[in-house]
């Protein structure tokens, strides 16, 4: 039956998660009539050899620069200006450097539907004012008055590209928004779980990030697999605590979900801030040093989420409650040597009380 | 201070993990007033080049057979004679493997203190009578009339025996044993959480090598990172779905503990059951051959134990809510092929319905 009133989609992005992600919406807005065919995909101006990528792209349907080697559906039209490619959209879904956001929404103030609703793709904590955390769907939120929700899960950008199957987890409250963003995402090989605690799938996506540093640290010093094991756990601990302290009324099944287990695990396994980590560990350089060595320059993300995170737990008196993500920060700014990461978590307040998840449902 | 009443502990088996775990309690019982120092282990004696095994164990302080180049305590004393070892203990630890248990018990009922405990750190199930599973717990109880605590985790005995910092899981539902339980365990290295959940415990420590098998055959496949992340969550799922439906009562919380998540993490990208999975996918041979040529014979847990279960799947009409466990059995079994895997699950009932896990507290 055809919709009276197809959503018009728009994402805001064009990275290598943000065509991934463009390859399956695309292809989902042409199949449901409760779509409009015509995607707009938002994309950074760049020149590459002296051809603008969105004509790139509208030509030859492909992202040269951040997906090569995979065709887009035509139907998904690149935009240069922001404001030209949200203005009509039902639908907009997030998905650039954490960093740009409220650049962007500042630019989209009043320019967009005020009916639309948004789905963030980015993983990572903003910096609040004052220092601590602050969360990119409620960024977006506060700035352009819109309700947004939120996509994580284990979805390295290149194997969803490649159709190869797994799962992610839409964290969407409105229980009328949630089986629509559900179909406009979900194929044969990329499965949706949709859960209604926002808050928590979004933290996950970035305190994952602390415990990768964790567990490089554990590879970096020739740790067994047991140990492995032990700090990834300790690490999901912590994270559930965090939410419970920080955003109570979190769900304890939400960890069990793919932004929460399956994140962590793929992460804690491959992942760039367990290789840094590993890297930090076995040179004796400094993270500053290795993000110039062995990623351009570009900021690690779990030495950076880690140092929000402490601001916060000091600020509560709450560091010896949260030892491993504790010693983490401690480590990465030299504070303590990564010989000292498994003294600090003998005592961890697991091993001493039965834990007992009051807040948790 | 002394205690009036020192417990005398009983290690009973002597392989690999039981040799590990008599190191720990060796050393404790040394440490500690609650308990005499000298510990017995039954060893099932063997003649190694020309001298008994338990004469070897007593004389070097070394298993030589199954824990070489780690010195035992000069108080874990080696016996050869079951009722021997047990007779006078007030902790029974047992680590056998899992076939030899009713022997044993059947040898020993009637001839152990009646207030004596057992702690059982062997993993997998029994065949119950007429097909289905049996705890080994439960089998422990049923034949010696004692209540039996179970140890499980991600505890690769080598690793343990070096010293490499991990955690453990006791489940004991006796809140005064708990206490002494960990004491005997629990080393600066070996740290031990206490839950009351014991059949989740025991269920954890066995379902986790059907899992593996599913990871086994992801890495078979050449299937990627997100694809494995996914299994192994659908597969945590279902451990935790299979014990709401057949041991109701259990707690979601203990999944999150060192027998859940964290044993199940090194046994798919560890252990021999994903290994041997792999090369199924891999070479096409048999479950049986595979068995042969890597494993000596010895039956490889994972298929085993997908067996049983599917038993009691199928006794219920249960078999399309646990696709995951069905499609693995169905393609140890050679009902399905490892290219079937993945089509199995894609329609898991985690991504139609919005999971709420009712029985779970």
């Amino acid at each position: 039956m055809a919709c009276p009133n197809p959503k018009r989609v728009c994402i805001i992005g064009s990275g290598n998660w943000g065509s991934a992600i463009a390859k399956i919406v695309g292809s989902n807005a042409v199949k449901s009539k409760n779509f409009d065919e015509k995607v707009t995909m938002y994309v950074y101006e760049e020149i590459i050899n002296g051809k603008k990528l969105t004509e790139i792209i509208n030509e030859t349907h492909e992202n040269v620069k951040y997906l090569p080697g995979h065709k887009l559906p035509a139907n998904v039209v690149a935009v240069p200006d922001v404001v030209d490619a949200a203005k009509d959209a039902d639908i907009l879904i997030f998905v650039v450097p954490h960093q740009f956001i409220r650049t962007i929404c500042s630019t989209l103030l009043g320019k967009i539907k005020a009916t639309a609703i948004a789905l963030s793709l980015i993983k990572g904590f903003d910096t609040a004012e004052g220092g601590g955390i602050d969360l990119i769907s409620h960024i977006i939120t506060r700035h352009l008055k819109i309700p947004c929700s939120v996509l994580m899960g284990a979805n390295l950008a290149n194997e969803v590209a490649d159709e190869m199957f797994c799962e992610t987890t839409i964290g969407c409250k409105d229980a009328s928004a949630g089986p629509l963003l559900r179909e406009i995402i979900q194929t044969s090989y990329f499965r949706v779980v949709v859960v209604d605690d926002e808050d928590t799938v979004e933290i996950c996506g970035a305190l994952k990030n602390i415990v990768a540093c964790g567990a490089g640290f554990v590879d970096g010093l020739g740790l067994g697999d047991n140990t492995k094991a032990a700090v990834i756990r300790l690490g999901l601990m912590e994270m559930v605590k965090f939410v419970d302290v920080f955003y109570p009324g979190g769900k304890l099944s939400t960890f069990f979900e793919s932004c929460g287990v399956a994140d962590l695990i793929t992460t804690c396994y491959g992942g760039r801030n367990r290789k840094v980590s590993e890297a930090f560990v076995k040179t004796g350089k400094s993270i500053k040093e290795l993000e110039n060595e062995l990623l351009n320059g570009q900021k690690l993300q779990g030495p950076f989420t880690a140092e929000e995170v402490n601001f916060m737990l000091r600020n509560k008196g709450m560091e010896e409650k949260f030892p491993l993500f504790t010693a983490i920060h401690k480590i990465c700014t030299g504070v303590k040597t990564p010989l000292d990461f498994i003294d600090c978590i003998r005592n961890h307040p697991e091993h001493i009380y039965i834990p007992v998840h009051i807040g948790f449902q």
